[in-house]
């Protein structure tokens, strides 16, 4: 970190600032410029992640930079070659873009059933349902909970698709955990640390929703939470962020794509379901995603999607589903990728 | 609700629309336009939250609209009269404005004492420090827990003010709720949905702070999580929220303080340190609040700023404080209401 | 329009709401339903732009809902085939996605001509470059204005590539106008009237970036503006919209491209280089807006960027460039498209 | 401007930022420490508005840091005491709080007085309605333009309140000029150069509105754009940004109007009608920026509210205006100001 003095800073100023990082077990390097005073701060500043806005409230400090990053373990820096994670051998950040598939919510289990056959039977590589569903209103459906959990277990045993679900308290990791194959971490829970430490005791991987506000920083500080607790399986999700336009139900953000495929080995998984909110932009922009490089897409599907009991508007048919396979596929060769595919396709 | 099919919509459209309706529960109204066709929703909508982007889905839908309040426990609709929360004496929502103030986090008992008594001699009516802290970085300081939590016991012991601190994990609110006169629920924890019920399960009322990226309306749904187990002694608290804006730390919504008190019945508190993460513009958004219709401020101090460990750059000294309080007070008087003060001040 | 009167709206203020209806030459259908009454606007909305406001002001009404669009020559209801434009035999929103490239701003003729001719030996069918520069601050360099006109004008002799350039003030269209083969609207003027209603009088095609926080509503209204001169020939230009994000200059809206596809007949054209802001980022964001639909890219590039006068951190060097043609082509063939590219490639 | 090399950044990578930096006149301080290198600008940065991007963009440099505002003739820092601007003796910025009002269009003369002399009898100072109106909408009422500022002018000449009317067009500065006694400059122009610039070189004092998109740094470069060119007499005025939040059409930013006045010399203006969009928070929220530190408001009002040809749903009635002004004048007070009343009140 480098601390810039303020041109008008008194000796004592410095001196201060000075002190002060010594207290904290840091040491400083005084340059003294024509016009201002310039300190270096020599030690381990990850350790102090609020150092910088206690010394810009010091006198005479004009502006604080961070030279390093806040995160470690999630940066490229850190270990340059990508992480791949394997789940239950589907292996996800390595050449082949995967699918993972599924309706919002577990219905019933013929309904997962249904649509598992079918998304399996094209391509996808992981099933995705919800079972607890965290809602904004306290008076919407809200998850079969464990019994769902048990229909998930079923999709599974038939159709041999890993199961993607998600858990929403940290005491609840232990019976999720018992059924899923990869713990999915809401957009709401992004910064719920009790449950990202919880899931980073356990070996399961995690996918990591974006919180809706979450700066891309935040963000990778989320995974770097359920890292230091020794879970290095988790793959970023972009889902979409919050901004003025209301045209769309979110904003999916492409740049934060490319930009996490640089910044981090972790893989990145594009959810233009919720990115978009609209089931007919959930193609051409899961389309873009694979374009920029995103490892996988995550899609809600529905063999009835005007039934669906929740986040109907953007789920899409079974037979829309296929094409945005077939065409996934040729974007994924485009770039010199793969991506499985129908039997026959 | 109402449903406004597309110009274009055929019979079997508006058939399929009433059908799924009646397949709820709920009864259709179709009146049949000029150039549309609209279909009024009778029933309970309250409790098909997504009942609308469900119908949208569907084939001939344009839009839905609607036209009852998601929330209903919360507002002023279901409740004309201001709630008052008393809180060991102290009335909050009635004609005073209450002060609550303190460090950010809890650092040692004689820290807490120290700022307490100041900030009682002037005029504060409650006390805030943290126990247990949220960080973004897994690597800063996270709060004393429940050894901090035994200090400030000793500090309403000593003082008298009641005590404000923040429950992180559902887990926590037994142990917290044997200390705490109020429960902070923080800006990540908003939409943190078992934390939100379980204090809705207690007596113990409940500061609930706005996400910084939460809408107006989803931080009533989160006070109507709380309200709708039962507490409905709820605080809503705005505390600045994301913008596009670099300058301050975030922007304070001073729109949502007097939205808030027009739309419902609950007290409205003014956080200007967080709304602002600027020492300097703590007083003057923080009397902005308060002219606004703030029920009060929650304002971090310190008898050494410089020193603190945490948010240092937004924590007023004592003296600072000291001015705002009588400052405050004229402002209060300006409105006709009324705030407490020092002794003689 | 529909107007929902409250639960609790008069008599008179039904009568009140009609009255203002009438005044204006609109005619009103009331509907009484069992709560509430609702009252159908005949008529055309589209001349009263501000009458949802003016009525919800009013006494007994809850809200308003517009049912028809705002804007009519933009829309695909109006004009449900594509636009093509044809630039002096280039065609912009058929089948062949279009590179626009070239340097931001105009240094000197060796520069621009030197830019040119490698754009154009790799498959870039228009060439851009700044006259006049738009810029945050007094203190930067603002182009070399009409001299940097006649330069533009011997670039498009020697290559034969059409010229894009910006129009900054109303006064200046027909000068740039001599010059150029498309009049570029910058994001800062997109709601600059005046402007809009000059170019919208000229027979010269427009790129119309979207304002970096306008609503894509309102991007569409600001093409209104221009066709409703008389000049339909308006592409659509997605440069990125503010948002809180800082790791990347702007937050290029991919939801945008796709949604403006759908619900225009105008053509769309992404830029990467403001999108992002950053160079690593342009080829992937660039492929994404391709992928989701886009019928061009506009990007910049220099074949000395880190000696480039402005923007440099978002050009791209002519080696770059040549790979994004590459990928580019791949990913317009897999989406069923084509593009121009280098003769040998 | 400091430039901080990367860990790994070669000698030569350094030799080629002290290059660049000599070229354009700037000589280059290097101090190289333990883990980096980092180089030290010394010239004058601020006629260098894009050289950290540029750097930025070069082999081996991290980041750079400015040290030096980009604004200067704005800045406290260039002059420290207040600017207070004396537009026909109603004197902006000094210890008065002053009150701008009118309706948002000039409907009819007989309107315009109607309005004006109302708002005079209870302390208004100044008048302000549009001749020229910006609509997001070709098809909206955009104003009687020249016959409606012959009707300003007899207001001026009837009430003694001087005209505040806004210009769009550099074309139509010399007209407007005439009539008006402040020129307003619209939000949608906030970056509307060759308009800042020809009012710039007028005599005429300035309120300049905040693009809903600015940042408080682009705000002020936007004031410096005006003063560069002579005319000193800039007012900034906070009328709300653009956010997520959809319950207000805008969200005032009280954060900007305590920053600005810190920050800058230049009189502060609140617009609480823009900064809400809704009738009853436009008092509350004005109050809110007068005890901020507003050096004024600026309310729309209108005799007869429901039936304005514009902005019907934030316009206040006489009465409403009437209490506000009592209030206004009450918190004023409160923070040892003085505001004009009515003659009894």
């Amino acid at each position: 970190m480098i601390v810039v003095m303020r041109a008008d800073a008194s000796a004592e100023d410095v001196a201060g600032v000075v002190a002060r990082l010594e207290r904290q077990g840091l040491s400083a390097h005084v340059s003294e410029g024509e016009e201002r005073t310039i300190i270096g701060v020599l030690g381990s500043p990850i350790d102090h992640a609020e150092l910088g806005p206690a010394l810009e409230a010091m006198g005479g400090v004009d502006r604080t930079v961070r030279v390093s990053k806040p995160y470690k373990l999630a940066s490229r820096q850190f270990q340059p070659v990508n992480t791949i994670i394997d789940v239950r051998g589907v292996k996800i950040g390595g050449p082949e873009v995967v699918m993972i598939a599924g309706p919002c919510s577990v219905e019933s289990q013929e309904q997962v059933l249904r649509i598992a056959e079918a998304v399996a039977a094209v391509g996808a590589r992981l099933f995705r349902a919800g079972a607890y569903k965290p809602r904004t209103s306290p008076y919407a459906f809200r998850g079969h909970g464990e019994a769902a959990l048990d229909m998930l277990v079923k999709v599974r045993e038939q159709t041999g698709l890993p199961i993607v679900t998600e858990v929403m308290a940290p005491g609840d990791v232990g019976v999720v955990g018992q059924a899923t194959d990869v713990f999915q971490i809401g957009a709401r829970n992004m910064q719920n640390y009790p449950l990202l430490e919880e899931v980073g005791r356990t070996e399961i991987p995690v996918l990591l929703k974006r919180g809706p506000s979450a700066t891309i920083e935040e963000w990778l500080l989320a995974a770097e939470y359920i890292m230091a607790q020794g879970n290095k399986q988790v793959m970023l999700c972009e889902r979409g962020i919050r901004t003025f336009e209301t045209a769309t139900r979110n904003t999916f953000d492409i740049n934060a794509v490319a930009f996490a495929k640089k910044e981090t080995h972790l893989p990145v998984i594009g959810d233009p379901s919720h990115g978009t909110g609209v089931r007919s932009l959930v193609g051409p922009v899961g389309l873009g995603a694979i374009a920029a490089g995103a490892d996988g897409l995550i899609v809600e599907c529905h063999h009835d999607p005007d039934k669906s009991w929740s986040d109907a508007a953007q789920a899409l048919g079974l037979d829309t589903f296929r094409e945005l396979m077939a065409q996934s596929q040729a974007v994924s060769r485009a770039i010199g990728r793969t991506m499985a595919g129908a039997p026959v396709a």
